[in-house]
Order: C-alpha cells, then structure tokens, then sequence
C-alpha cells in the first residue's frame, strides 16, 4: 500500500480522503494500462502457440466476480477467433464434489486478481491433476494461483487498490482478446487493435465523464436496476451491474436481452430503470428489441455502447466506434464504471472500500 | 385452452377468476407429473444408451428462462452420474454470430416447455447441421424443436398455463436426472429416487402452504432480495428467484454463495432480505459461510431445503430430505414457489398471467 499514499492523489478541501478517489484514479489509468499489458504481447503469441499445439476440445474459464465477468467474454473470444468452445466452468463441481471428469483435452484460463482466490487456486489444483494444461492470468506476480499452474500470463495492470476492479477487468478482456487471437493466428491484428483501443479510451474517459454527471446525479434515489447486453456485450451487462451493485448498493441485475423476456420484463415500472448496452455487431437487434419491450413497461433506459444512439432511451452515453466488434466491450464497459463511481459520490458511499469488502476476497 | 376452461378449478366467492389459481394448482400437481414422467423410463434408458454409445466429449445445454435454470441443474447431474462434462452453452454464439464451432463431438440437450422458443429452435438447426446429436426436451409434442431435433424426450408434465413455470420445471430436473442416470448406468436407481421423491412431494405440499402464508405476509413491501445456493443448488437459486421476479415484481437476483462475496454484500442491509436454500451436501459449509455473512451485514434470511436448520435465520421452511443428495432440488424449489404463489396474491398480482409476459415467449 505505500506507492498508494505516496502516489499523486486529489485531496479534499478539509484534507482528509475523496469519497472514491481512487476508484476514479484507476478507471482513468485504464489506457495506460492496457499498453502496459501489449509490452507483453511476445509472451501473449508463444503460450498461444503452445495451446494451439495442443489443440483443446474446451477452454476452462474460471473466477469470481469481475473475473467471472471477463470468462463471459471469453466464451464469445475464443469461439468468434480461434472457433474453440470455451465455457465458465462450474468450479464448485471440481471443488466441493470432486466430480471425476475428463479434463485431458481440457485448457484451463483461471483469472484472478490476486491471484489468492482459495477456490480458483484450489480447481487448478484438481484441473491440472485430472489432466489439463493449466494456465494463470493473475495480477499478483508470485501468487499462490501462479505456482499452482502450469503457466502463467502476466496480466500487467499494475496494482489496483480500490476494492471495485476496473484497469484489472479491462485487462482480463484485452489478455483474452490477445491469447485467443494468438491461437487463431492473428496475434498482432489484435495487439494493433487494442492499442488503437487504448487511445480511444484516452480520448474519450475525460468528455465521458463529463457526460456521466448530470445522469448519475438523476439517480440518486434508484433502488434496483437490470443491465441488459446480448453476446460479446453480456460480460458488460453482468460487469456494470455488479459495479453499481458493489458501489451505489443498488440491487443490479444482469440479464441477456432475450432472458429479460423469459420472466423480468414483468417486474419493470417507472422506478426500475433499465441500463442496456447496444453495440454495433450481430445482436443489436435483439437489444433493441429488448429496449422496445423495456420502454413499453415503461421504465427508464440509459443506453451506452457505440450504437446507444439506436436505442429510445431516457439517457445516451455512446462510446467510440471499437477498431472490431471484438472489442468493443473494452470501451462500452467505460460510462458503467463511471456511472457507478459518480453515483456512489452523490449517494455519499466510499468506492474505495465498500462496506463489508476487500480486496482479497477469501470467502469460498 | 379449452382444457384449462373445462378442468376443475376454484371458484372465487364472487364467482371470478381467483388470483393465482392456475399458479398454485400447477404447483400441487407436480407430484402427479412427476409420475407421469416416469412412465417414459423405458424412452429415457433407449435415448441413454444411444449417448452413451457416442461418447460424447461434451453435453450442451440450451434453454431461456426456467429451461435455462434446470440446465443450470444438468451441468450437475450429468457431472456427477455418467462423469460428463455439460455446459449450459451460449446460444448467440452460434444463432447471432454463426460461430464455426466443431460440436461433432457433442451432445444437445435442448429444453423448451413449448417447443417454440424461436432461438431456442434455430441453435439446434445449427448445432445438428455442425455435426452434434441433437435431443428436444419438451412438452410441446409435434412441435418445431421436436422437428428440428434428432431425438425427442417427453416431458411429460401435462398441459401447463400459468405463465411462471412450475411442474415443466420440475420435470425438466428429473428428465435430466433420468437421462444422466441411464448414461451412468443407473436409471432404475434414479427413477426409484424420482418416485419416492414424488410421494415425498405429496407429503410436504400442503404442510409447506400453510407453513409459508404467515412469512410470505411479512413481505408484502419487499422490492428487492437475492436467493443464494451452491452447487447442484444453484439451480434452484435461479429458479426461485425468477418466480420472485415474474410472479411478484421482486427484484430477486440470483447468486452461489460465493459470488455473494465478491461484491453483492455490500448492498445488503435490513430491507433486503436474502433467500437462502441449504441442502445436506458438500456445499453446505460454503452456504453456511454466506449466510453468516448475510446476517453480519443485518440482512433478514428465509433459510429452505432439508439442512434450513443449520442456518441462524429469521424464518426457516425446511422440506424432506431427498433420497439422494442428488434430487434435493426437486424438493427445495417448492417453498419458494409456494412463497411467491401467496406473496403474489398478498401483492394483488395475478401469477397466472404476470403483466408484460406470455406463456410462449418468442422474443428473440
């Protein structure tokens, strides 16, 4: 924790700490660190090349929380670029049941921050015993989850001290992007690609914010909201809701546009808004289906994402145009975290260290 | 719906349609369907063997809703019995974005009450076309699943009309066991279980009612809960929650355990109640570990499922103990449908026909 009190910081007119200041600090090293991560790219393109050789029948995401987000984007990464079936695997199936399944042909991708979640640590364990080539992508250098596996990749974030994840997310989504284009053969077109991203996001993280205030401010008194995403956009859905979770204790759902249909749509009114991510691929029209359907129960939509301007909504945060679809979760994820740390600030709630959080989270 | 006009049914004392009615005879008559069910075993042991003889390297799951919740059920069961590896599969993968995944090595288990889920349908074209062995799970008999499928199971749940599914839901659970049992080698074991399930069933229904009328009163304010399970209980998590949602315009959100710690725990606080189902299995410590959490942090619990007891809860609906760990969660899920048919008519919501929603959903 000493490069964060001696790190340059905003202080507050009566001296003490900013109600989230440091939450605010790390969404905006995001670009940074997402060129820190492409001075890893050779590192990225020779354990591409080693899963390649193996040829897996199934990629094993696991994690919890915003690592459980990015696994949801690496199910659209590696089946859209090196077209392997990937899948969020049930930890607890490996963990608590000891489940004797097959995971020779199996690649294992554990995401973890820390690098100390005891279960995460505990499935590579029992993965890499059962036969798969196990893989850490980890934040702490050194850390238990490394030493577990069979290989590890540098997620290359630099520390992260606010208990809401937001540069190590953001890097999990570009390590994914980079492994799996590496499989597939085009390992620079995406390193070119997310360094094209990381100016976008420097461009755009400042007239953002500024775009986000008077929305945040307007929601000072919501109580429940759903985030709605479809495909590559779901890990958006899921990660914006837990960050208003976490952050503005607001009770966020995250749902695919369809399954909002399949039951939620009945709950919504004028005081359950809803947040949807409407990007410029394949399933935007069943977002913007989705909206329609949302606006009719007449709740309040914010869109965001590149192609917010096509959703009828209430409020339109849009974000540059990805250089590919692929990509385009890394910026559309942006106005939710700022979202959430402008709303918490207004509600009076500390970002930095939510109530009854930390860092490191050791619960199983 | 001539059969819903013409069946017997309750009469309000001012000659209407009572509320929920439909919704809460549908769950007395899981029992029944349940057995009717098993009078397909020898259909079900025929399908087991045939994908037992493939030896499939994966079983995909697919469904939207409920379907998608028991699905959530057989990532467990097929686990656990035959040692399979199932997922619960992204249907816009190959549906949005026509992904050239191999799934000639795979097994579809698609589940849709109507057979007509419009994704639903397309995912098993593209699957089978892509070399997968296909299986309609379904009530809709002669249906478009049915027809695009290479094989059909029955449900066999009878005619269902409420729109929250109940009796589909759990026949969806123990077609699934059913199957995964016979790839095991263990189908009478299972439809022995299923059977004493049911005449447990029967035992538990009305104790249940009228042990969940005076908890479902105190919630008439609620706005906001999460339901809480782990492993082969998360199914049941999800499911509960959905009818929470849908029947009472809660917003319920699902979480394992686990994942209540990454995050969601700092929204709780007294006016968030979290339902919690604890089952007698290797899960529970984990379970037992959330909900002290859930207590530190002043939350109200509803503690279910046969181990309910060994949670520190304001109010506890305890059921049978299944004959096997295994089959628990066609047990669990009742109090919590039983909860939301009487919060729903304490709420003066019709759960028969929730606003906004309709029993085939063909949003894409």
């Amino acid at each position: 924790m000493e490069k964060l009190v001696s790190s340059p910081s905003p202080v507050s007119p009566l001296g003490g700490h900013l109600l989230g200041e440091i939450f605010a600090r790390e969404i905006h090293e995001q670009p940074e660190a997402l060129r820190r991560l492409l001075e890893h790219e050779d590192d990225y393109a020779a354990l591409a090349r080693v899963i390649d050789e193996r040829a897996p029948a199934l990629i094993r995401l696991v994690g919890h929380g915003s690592s459980d987000n990015a696994a949801t984007y690496g199910v659209y990464a590696f089946g859209l670029l090196p077209r392997l079936t990937a899948v969020r695997d049930s930890i607890s199936l490996s963990v608590y049941y000891d489940a004797a399944l097959d995971f020779s042909s199996s690649v294992v991708l554990a995401l973890s921050q820390s690098g100390r979640t005891p279960d995460v640590v505990e499935y590579v364990k029992r993965a890499r015993a059962r036969g798969a080539f196990t893989v850490a992508l980890t934040n702490g250098s050194g850390s238990e989850l490394e030493q577990a596996a069979d290989a590890t990749l540098p997620l290359a974030a630099g520390p992260e001290f606010a208990v809401a994840a937001t540069k190590t997310y953001l890097n999990q989504l570009a390590a994914i992007a980079l492994l799996a284009g590496g499989i597939a053969g085009r390992g620079p077109e995406l390193a070119d690609g997310l360094r094209a991203t990381a100016d976008l996001l420097s461009q755009s993280l400042y007239p953002l914010e500024a775009a986000v205030r008077p929305v945040a401010t307007s929601f000072a008194y919501v109580g429940r909201m759903y985030a709605i995403g479809r495909g590559l956009e779901f890990a958006t859905a899921r990660e914006v809701a837990l960050k208003l979770t976490e952050s503005c204790r607001i009770a966020a759902g995250p749902l695919t546009a369809t399954d909002l249909a399949h039951g939620p749509v009945a709950a919504l009114d004028s005081l359950f808004p809803v947040w949807t991510i409407a990007s410029r691929d394949e399933s935007l029209p069943a977002v913007i289906e989705a909206a329609t359907r949302v606006r009719d129960a007449g709740a309040t939509i914010v869109a965001s994402g590149s192609a917010a301007g096509e959703i009828d909504a209430s409020y339109t945060l849009p974000v540059p145009v990805a250089p590919s679809p692929l990509l385009a979760p890394l910026l559309s994820v942006v106005p939710g975290q700022l979202f959430a740390a402008t709303l918490a600030q207004v509600k009076g709630y500390d970002a930095d260290k939510p109530v009854g959080l930390n860092k490191v989270t050791i619960a199983r």
